[in-house]
């Protein structure tokens, strides 16, 4: 069994909304100090081993789990600890 | 300026509808090895520097990024590439 972390951000130059309300509310408690807040998101798979892991790993992260117009994306392969 | 990356993840234990429709998604595609799937989130801040930094990003977390009670984070201060 191996443990695949795929971190997804958005490409530069596209709006986050959703960072600049953070960094709003940071603002807001005080925290001036933040000048830019960008989210994206982590998956983790637990994938049972198979050939071309890697090959089927980076056909998941384009078909469904990012989208590539707008997001890229990064994936580790670890063993899974049970 | 200091890069700041929180990793935001679902306590063990909390229900993730979001991962199990990622998982039956990655099934009806033909990705049957993919045996669990967990969301989780990552957040960029650019951070002016200052003292007491790593208690006051715990604090944001505390406060604001993350809810303490299901979720758990992490996060790693590094030098901002300009």
């Amino acid at each position: 069994m191996k443990k695949v972390m795929v971190h997804i951000t958005l490409k530069a130059g596209v709006l986050d909304p959703q960072g600049k309300a953070i960094q709003h509310s940071l603002h807001a408690l005080g925290y001036t100090e933040v000048e830019d807040a960008r989210v994206g998101k982590m998956i983790e798979l637990q994938v049972e081993e198979g050939p071309e892991l890697e090959t089927r790993i980076t056909e998941m992260c384009d078909k469904l789990l990012a989208n590539p117009v707008i997001e890229n994306y990064q994936f580790t392969i670890e063993e899974a600890v049970c």
